[in-house]
């Protein structure tokens, strides 16, 4: 059934449902994306360590650019120059730019917001720079992804008293936001904001849908509220968004998290866990993520996952792999990405199977139950803390 | 025409000279080598930055691995039970690797020489290891490689005195790694030295060529003496080489002197210079090496070289490429090294093109005429001071 015909280059058919999940196909002038998607993150026009080839091997329909990355370094007029960033990082497939506002808020030196945009120090010079509604939308036309973001204020999500200033700054920038655009050949989409309030995020949900924007993103969550936190947001939020229209969770997330954001109807996603664990030697399998630098894989002679299909788990050892990371070769850390990215891909293609089929919430239970949480946690903040004393090249978000 | 049939696993067949040019195959348990051959170093069980499916469609014959590294870690034991290490990094084409002693006398600290081995301590963690003749054939047979080289004695070429006692010692280890051989599958190649004099090359050849190796190296060039120097001995010695045996130049080199060294005989050379100029953003073209770490190429729309079939030159621009660089992210390595390889790699194809084709000698002039040797030796000392700068793992030989 198709849902809305009203814009015609990014049209959303929705396909089928299995309660809130939903499978559907989102149009852009780059081809299609199947949802519910993972979109890989490419901050600085590149998804760290590999090719534009081997993401059309893995399957990736959606990659995310970072606006304030590319805006500082190259610069948007530079990719504007060399024929957008399509052609620059030489990628036929759609593309999402952020607005800069996460970075701008969570990366840059010396931010002060006012009602008309923010000022701010690059994280690499120091220069001073300012964003408001119309620059962000300005810089991502001149680097021309397929969907485009309003800028919001991004807040931490359980003061009350900011978000309801930040919220009144959010929506009156998504007006002028929209007001601003001039090419037709982008999705610009509008951000739902309100913290953890349910109040606040209906609030915006509605303010938003108002403006007709052609998709909505959720921003400001798994910033640091808990996981009930998040979820009961979701519950409270996703009723209110609207149905015929895509739904893009922004910064999710984790292969438990996609799972129960898709249970309540998110269509979009995009993450740097399984790029950047993957580059700490951290590896994703049904059974939870190991590590490779651990000695147990010394002499471990099966692949990351036995039975994975990926181009690394065919060809490579565990041992190999644990070789490759001791002694710091580059390769490593492409092997370990290609592996993560397979596997939240696959993910992803068996969700949206799951959701024909009517059988979600089993999947999704059987996933859950295999994929041990606890454990987890614990070595994402070892990985975090090594990562950190290790020094590879983690100022970008990919 | 073969000249040697007498080795049944090694057989080299001369097929056809241009004057001392040589075209020939050498065949091994893991395919045949056609020379003159381009190996690339993969010091630690990887060419960096690059999988083995890619180097098969660079067109890539023969990779060197270093028995220094691969000893120190992760261990040739866990190599061999890992089964071996063309299984263990998934390269099922002939590998060669060195017997560790370049290395000892390079990169290992307080190293102690005597008549029966050398003893030095790791450059990784300071412990302290012992290599002797038959050591060196023992860890090169629990690696596994096809071609395997005798443990010598490296010197300053130009020490005389040194270099004579230096060659007693390196001609009876190669009598010692001979005898001390067990398994048939691989080629034990002996090294001639003798510094950059020609009665001790002569001697060192005449002795080596008793032992009746399946293959000899040329061992102690490209080490601190000038190009007249090094191309002076070869004058001298290449004349004096076994020609019904494959002739492999270690070390060596730059386009420049593997055209120069073709020219007096030479089949097989190695050499990190491709792949470690890569990664310090130096690219290998027809008319010199360029640095994309320059201003220049900010917003240059052309690929490396115009004309150029690698996968780098068909889809990135110098521009896209040097924002990588200046990122600082990890596919700017590889895509260079990948256009270094191809650049390599083709130019033994017309090598060899041009030998059976007599044409080669014009085909060096012309290649020497637009390559701009005194620019490019300025460049490569000052790539060497930043990459050291900069810190990438350059540790390795690759």
């Amino acid at each position: 059934m198709t849902i809305d015909k009203s814009h015609d280059l990014f049209r959303f058919e929705l396909e089928a449902t299995d309660g809130a999940a939903r499978v559907g196909t989102f149009y852009t002038p780059h081809g299609p994306i199947h949802t519910p998607c993972f979109a890989p993150v490419g901050t600085q026009a590149t998804v760290k360590t590999v090719t534009p080839h081997e993401l059309e091997e893995l399957g990736a329909e959606l990659i995310l650019a970072n606006t304030y990355h590319l805006y500082l370094r190259p610069g948007a007029e530079l990719i504007a120059r060399m024929g957008g960033l399509h052609k620059f990082m030489s990628w036929d497939h759609p593309i999402l730019t952020d607005s800069g506002g996460f970075q701008v808020f969570s990366l840059a030196h010396m931010r002060q917001v006012d009602d008309d945009g923010v000022t701010f120090r690059s994280h690499i010079d120091g220069s001073e720079h300012r964003f408001t509604p119309e620059l962000a939308m300005h810089i991502q036309e001149l680097l021309g992804a397929d969907i485009i973001m309003a800028l919001d204020e991004c807040t931490d999500p359980k003061d009350r008293a900011y978000n309801e200033m930040a919220l009144r700054r959010t929506h009156a920038w998504a007006e002028r936001c929209k007001a601003a655009q001039q090419r037709q050949d982008q999705a610009l989409f509008g951000i739902v904001q309100g913290g953890i309030f349910p109040d606040l995020r209906a609030e915006s949900a509605r303010f938003l849908a108002a403006l007709d924007f052609p998709g909505y993103a959720i921003g400001g969550l798994s910033v640091g509220e808990t996981k009930a936190e998040m979820y009961a947001t979701l519950d409270a939020l996703m009723p209110l968004m609207p149905a015929d229209r895509p739904r893009y969770l922004m910064g999710v997330g984790t292969p438990e998290d996609i799972l129960e954001s898709v249970a309540r109807g998110v269509d979009l996603f995009d993450c740097v866990l399984p790029t950047r664990v993957a580059r700490n030697g951290g590896l994703l399998t049904r059974h939870g993520r190991i590590n490779l630098r651990n000695t147990r894989f010394a002499e471990d002679p099966s692949p990351i996952e036995p039975g994975c299909t990926c181009y690394t788990c065919q060809h490579f050892s565990r041992a190999y792999l644990r070789h490759l990371f001791k002694a710091g070769e580059v390769l490593a850390l492409r092997l370990a990405t290609i592996h993560n990215l397979h596997f939240m891909l696959r993910l992803m293609e068996e969700i949206r199977f799951h959701i024909r089929a009517g059988t979600f919430p089993q999947f999704k239970e059987e996933f859950l139950a295999t994929y041990s949480l606890p454990n987890q946690t614990i070595r994402h903040a070892q990985m975090e803390r090594r990562r950190a004393a290790r020094g590879w090249d983690n100022r970008g978000q990919g």
